[in-house]
Parts: C-alpha cells; sequence; structure tokens
C-alpha cells in the first residue's frame, strides 16, 4: 500500500511534540489509519533538537515544503496570520491536504482557505486548533450531527483559567499569578491573546461556525479578557454560590446568535465550575442529546500532537479509501451554511453580578433598588456587610434576574450618577446555562 | 443527489426518539450529511404511537425490513441478543450497512458480525450502544487515534449512578433507591443488568476493544455489582476523601489487559467524582493528550437517538462519497487487531478499602495491623471511632497502598480468621487513575 507521507512546517512546541509521539506511537498510529505513514520532511527556520530528525529531511524553507510534490499533508504549525496564510494556500494550490493547530488562521481566513481547498478538492483539518487534544471539533461535526445545536459555552483558554483557578483558591492578585504562569510557561511573554480573550474568541468563532452551520466571523465576536476581575468579586461571588470563569458562549436565536467571550458567573454546582487550572472544557447543548461536555488538556506539545496526528489519520484514511472528504470543513456543507447575524452585545440577554462601592449612607441601597426596579430588572440577592466597610464606602453586591444587557448598562449609568455611589459599578455576566 | 433511504427496527423509546428527532431536525441533519436522508420503513411487532409515521411504510416484519432492496441503511433498535444477531447478520448478507444501539449484542457478537460485515464491504456502527449521546467511540476510534491508550474509566450505567448519587446524598439504603429508580423508568423490572455491572460490562468491553485494538471478549470482563454496597461505606468513603462510583475500568500491561466492572472509591477532587445522577462520563488517559472526559447522558430515548443518527450521518457521508469505510470498525484494521490477554481479577493491582467488623477488644488492630505487614501490605490511613461501638462491634476502616489482589484476598482470609473478627471483611476497590 503506498503511504501516506506528510511533512511538517514548524517546530516549535507544537512540531517537535508531532514528531516526537508520531515516533513512539507509529505502529498504533498506522494499524488505526490502515495504511503506512511516513513524516518524510519537516520545515523550520532552524535546525533544533527538540526531537529526533533521524531520517526525515529537513529544509529551512517552509515553502518549499509546501510545494515538495512528494508530500500528500502538510502540516502547518508555524502560527500567525499571514505568512501562515500563504503557506496554507500554497500547500492547497498545490493539491495537499492541510491540517493546522492555528486558531487564528483558520477564525479569521478560514472562509477564504475552505474555499480554495474545496476548489481543489483537498481537505484542511483543524482539530488541534480548539482546547487542544479535546476532540471536541469531531464532536460537533460529527458526533453531535443528529442534534439542532442551542448553545455551547467552553473554558477554552488554560491560561485565563490557571489564573482564576489560583486568584480563588489562594486569594492571590491577577498580576501576581500572571507573573507566575509566564514563569511556568503557560503564559506568552505578551500575554494579550491569553488574558484579554482573543485566542478564546479564535476558538469560540470556530465551535460556533461549526454549531451552527454559519462562516466564521471572528470580526464580529465580543470579546473581554480578565484583566480586571478582582479577588474581591471572586470571593464574593463565591460566596453567594458561583465560580467566576472565563467563558466563550455562542447562542443561537431565531434573530441571530451570540458570539462572546468573557468573565462569567458559574453556578458552583455545574460541572463546568469545577474545571480548574490550565485545563479545558467545552459544555455543548443539543436539543436531543441535552447538555454533554468535552474535557482535557488545552495546550501544550503532545496534548496539542494528539489533535494533529488525529487529523493526519483522518486525512490518511480518506487518501486510503480513495474517496473525496466525506465530512464538510464546517460540518455543514457549503450549500446548507447561512449567514447568520452575530448579535451585538447590547442585545443579549444575561443575568449580571454588580458590585457597587458607595458612602455608608442609609438610603442608598433603597436609590439603586428603585432604578434598578424601574428599569424593571428584578433582584435576584443582594450582599452588603458592615464588616466590608472601610472609610466610610462600602460595598454592594447585587445579582439580578435575566435582562437584556441595554437595561442593565441603563440602570448602571443612573446608579453611577448617584452622589453617593463611588466610581465605575462593576458587572459581570452570570450564565445559567439555559436556552 | 439520490437519497440515503433508512429502515428502522424496534419502535420501542430509542426507535420512537430517532424517528422523533429526525423529523425535527432534518434540514441540519441533511446539510450535514451532504445528501437527502429519508426513514423509508419501521419494522415493529405492532404499530405505537409514540411518534409520527406519516409518509413512513410500516411493517410487522423485521426482517422484511432488513432485507427490503429499497434501503440503504438498517437501524436495529430490538435490542437483546439472538433476534437482533440474525436481524443483522440479513441486513448484511443483503448489502446493507447497519446501524445499532444493542452493546449486548456488540460485546457478545460483535467480533462474528464485524468479519460479516467486512466481508460485504458495509458498516456497522455502534456509537449508540455505549454511554448513549456521549461521542465517546468517535473520540476513541478517531480523535484520539495519534495516542497509546494506556487505561479508560467510565461510568457507564445510569441507573447504578443515580442510585449511588441518592444513596450518598440522602442516606437512603439500596433497595430504596432502586425502588424508585424502577418508578422513575430509569431501572429496568429486571434490574440484574444495571446493578450487577452485565449492562457496564458489555459497553466497557467495546471501549476497551476500541481503545487497545483487541477483538471483544466480553465473557472474560470481571462484574462485580452494587447491590452490596451500604450506606456505611459510601459514608466512610466520604469522609476519607473518597466517593463511591460504579466504574468499568480497562487498562493494557505488558502482560494482558485488565477489564473490570465493580464499586470503586474515587478522590473526591477528581472530576469523574462529580458526575452525579443518571449521567455518564468516561476518563480515559491517552499517552500524548493525557486525561480527557466525555460526559453526558447515557440514556433516554433522543439522547440515544442523538447518537443513531450521528452513525447515520457518518454512513450517509460514505455512501455519499462513493467509498469504502475509512474507519475499522473498532479504529484499529483488521490485520493489526492482536489478541490481547485479558487478566485475571487476582493478578490486577489495586489500592483497598477495607470495612472489618470486630469485637470491641484492645488489641484487634494491632492483629489486623501484623496480618498486613506480614503480607507487605502498606495502610494509607484507618479509621476507627469509639462513637460507633455498637453491642460491643466496632468497625474498622482501612485504605491500603497498591497491592497485588491476590495479596489482599490471602490477607483478607486471615483476617476473617481473627477470633476478635465478626462476618466478613468488606472489600471495595480504590482507584487512584495512574498508570
Amino acid at each position: 500500500m503506498k503511504p501516506v507521507k506528510v511533512g511538517i512546517c514548524g517546530l516549535g512546541t507544537v512540531g517537535s511534540g508531532t514528531v516526537n509521539v508520531f515516533r513512539r506511537n507509529a505502529k498504533e498510529i498506522i494499524g488505526r489509519a490502515g495504511c503506512p505513514i511516513e513524516i518524510v520532511q519537516v520545515g523550520s527556520r532552524r535546525r533544533k533538537d527538540n526531537c529526533d530528525l533521524t531520517g526525515i529531511d529537513f529544509s529551512e524553507d517552509i515553502f518549499a515544503v509546501a510545494k515538495n510534490p512528494e508530500i500528500d499533508i502538510i502540516v502547518e504549525l508555524i502560527g500567525g496570520y499571514d505568512i501562515a496564510k500563504e503557506l496554507v494556500l500554497t500547500a492547497i494550490e498545490n493539491g495537499k491536504h492541510v491540517v493546522t493547530a492555528n486558531k487564528a488562521l483558520i477564525a479569521v481566513h478560514g472562509n477564504e482557505i475552505f474555499e480554495a481547498a474545496r476548489a481543489k478538492g483537498v481537505v484542511v483539518a483543524f482539530e488541534a486548533s480548539v482546547a487542544g487534544g479535546i476532540p471536541v471539533v469531531k464532536a460537533i461535526r460529527e458526533g453531535l450531527a443528529g442534534n439542532s445545536i442551542k448553545w455551547l459555552a467552553g473554558i477554552i483558554n488554560g491560561t485565563g483559567n490557571f489564573i482564576l483557578t489560583e486568584m480563588r483558591d489562594k486569594g492571590r492578585a491577577f498580576d501576581d499569578v500572571l507573573k507566575e504562569a509566564q514563569e511556568l510557561g503557560y503564559a506568552e511573554a505578551d500575554p494579550t491573546f491569553d488574558v484579554e480573550g482573543i485566542d478564546a474568541a479564535h476558538k469560540l468563532t470556530i465551535l460556533a461556525s461549526a454549531a451552527f452551520g454559519a462562516p466564521l466571523q471572528f470580526d464580529r465576536a465580543f470579546t473581554e479578557g480578565i484583566s480586571n476581575i478582582s479577588t474581591i468579586d471572586v470571593d464574593h461571588a463565591q460566596e453567594l454560590g458561583y465560580i467566576i470563569k472565563h467563558l466563550g458562549i455562542a447562542r443561537i436565536h431565531d434573530n441571530g446568535m451570540e458570539l462572546r467571550v468573557h468573565p462569567t458567573l458559574v453556578p458552583a454546582d455545574k460541572l463546568l465550575a469545577k474545571v480548574d487550572g490550565v485545563m479545558n472544557a467545552v459544555l455543548i447543548d443539543g436539543d436531543a442529546v441535552g447538555q454533554t461536555m468535552y474535557y482535557g488538556a488545552g495546550a501544550g506539545s503532545e496534548a496539542t500532537a494528539s489533535a494533529v496526528l488525529a487529523d493526519i489519520v483522518d486525512v490518511a484514511r480518506i487518501i486510503n479509501s480513495g474517496e473525496a472528504a466525506a465530512v464538510p470543513f464546517l460540518g455543514f456543507t457549503q450549500e446548507s451554511i447561512a449567514d447568520i447575524n452575530v448579535l451585538p452585545i447590547e442585545d443579549i440577554q444575561s443575568a449580571y453580578y454588580l458590585r457597587i462601592l458607595a458612602e455608608d449612607h442609609p438610603g442608598v441601597l433603597a436609590k439603586v433598588a428603585s432604578i434598578l426596579s424601574e428599569d424593571g430588572i428584578n433582584i435576584e440577592s443582594v450582599m452588603q456587610r458592615e464588616t466590608e466597610e472601610h472609610q466610610g464606602k462600602i460595598p454592594m453586591m447585587m445579582l439580578t434576574h435575566t435582562v437584556v444587557e441595554k437595561q442593565i448598562n441603563e440602570a448602571i449609568c443612573k446608579i453611577e450618577a448617584l452622589d453617593d455611589v463611588i466610581g465605575d459599578v462593576v458587572k459581570i455576566r452570570v450564565e445559567l446555562f439555559k436556552d
């Protein structure tokens, strides 16, 4: 049987992990694929000693790999937008199947890349781009294919979850934990993508498109990071029965879909709330199956390599059975993908946690409560403690019922205008995981 | 495009759920499959009103459905062994692809059925046979294809998990909760398959074969039910930091594999310990990805229908792309499936929880401790409380380190032979989720 030949572009953490795991598990991987698989060439700016390249051709020119006529599958692991896009399009142009772990690339340029791949009849596989080794793209595109998916919510950035877990368990401040995460190698030197939710929004964009059958719309995703979360909110949320998680949430409505990443209060008894540290998990609600959850390591050399290799096996199985790709890239055929409007954040519905710092005067609570009541916002619970009074100021925590975001924003403006209220009101969304 | 035509045999809970969900989600399902799908015929002993059969031919003869020349895919939902086997083999003989939710059938007759299907070049899909709507067979066969899977452990019987959860949370006795589970429709009138672990062993057999690439060996699985679990053990386990779950565990070693279903102490901080009520979850350890977990409803009409429909979409995609099945039934090609010896339960290694009822005399603990020590068994912790003394007898709870089961059995014989020890020693295995 003709071997399937693989070229890997990029020899960083994931690239070396892929070579290492492939060498270790070659027998099982080939037994599963049903045909020989060979990594024949690796392209990287420079040779590295993080994996054994014996018997593998090395090239400093990744584009030479993408054009190598011997190769069937190009694995793009260089990351980033522009060069990665050019590389992937070159590979497609040369009739290669593509496997990528690049969430930014797929979220931002996926529509164009998929179109090019369809035109050439090749596969673009991107399981490794979301939640590392957890096969959640496959779950959505194939395992839940009988469902109308209503919503999904995921902890899809391990660095952010590690920071929030440490803040909760050890009462540590955000900056302090971030510094440790960087030292541990969890967070990049520039942590913006992780802590500001951009990385999570890339992944959410991909999951939402596969769940609902819509084109990728990263530029429409709402993104709010965790850098403004204080331990005071983490602690009070917990006393109210909630854990703060940085969630990506996508939900379909008749008039469009929600696509949003932000810190979120999750009921403490929910399994998703118990996913701690660097672990990822995606909770999906399908109309037939109900809620299913997929949990595991969302990053790391070999965990991500696991998904890259699963995609290589998928493509090898396709090549080996001599057919066209049976599973459309986003789970739906191109003809059945419909534009779905992304709802502005002001139009979403949510419950809210509010923290209001006020002068410790009688009557402030009454004033706040009347503003909310006049705006039609019901209060679920209130927490205010004299012991928390400090220099004549006292924090007041509230949970509201579900309202339209616009409403809560208007009420917050009025509350902030009160003489007794100091500074900005802290607002964190609360997710109750209902339809 | 030629529609893929489906015939359903069996119109019980899952059969009606499949018809109902298909009718509701037909547009999305067809959009995902990439070709029209039609349920053209349903076979059942008698017509039922649990779903809308408008436009679907009805037959009282399921074998007529299996032979219907118009049909591409036969969905076997009648359950049981013999007739189901004959039905599936008839369908295969007639060149039909088969989708089944029947774990007993696959676990016991799967090797023979797969052989027949390979000979005819048709697919046998059985995602619905394990853990209801959770796509865990797909995760193992495809999503984790890059890994050498080391072990898996699952809560794969919802009835059993419901009973244990109620016993723990409400201090209720086994019989009492079982009666309620039967009234709620979770447990069958004959609950043996559920509470004695046979149902779980069927599912475990399937998961283990797909994980390790071995033929199905249900007759070699070790099975112990939960009917002997008392609230006293549930409570003491919890005080020691563990939750008792009914687990199916499969683990590969150089000399064979473990394949066992039994009540198990699970560390309370483990996510698997937090899976409560009728929910299922499977935790899988792959050498590259680490531990991933798959959680959801393990039974029920529409949850199981979700998996049946995912399999129908998979098969329709295969038919539609005009190819042979790309994914082998057990994830490995037939040539790469190797016989793996199932280790006798006496040869497995585990930690143990022991409860010993003894006369409240000085020196009993010392005698027990010396027996364990002489047999090379280290004690992890001991719990004995004077407040639990009753009529001169006192229970003593112990956790041991990991030893070979044979060793603990020998020590238990010696302990039971002590004059001060009353009745049998209770032994429950403890799982620490290590390699």
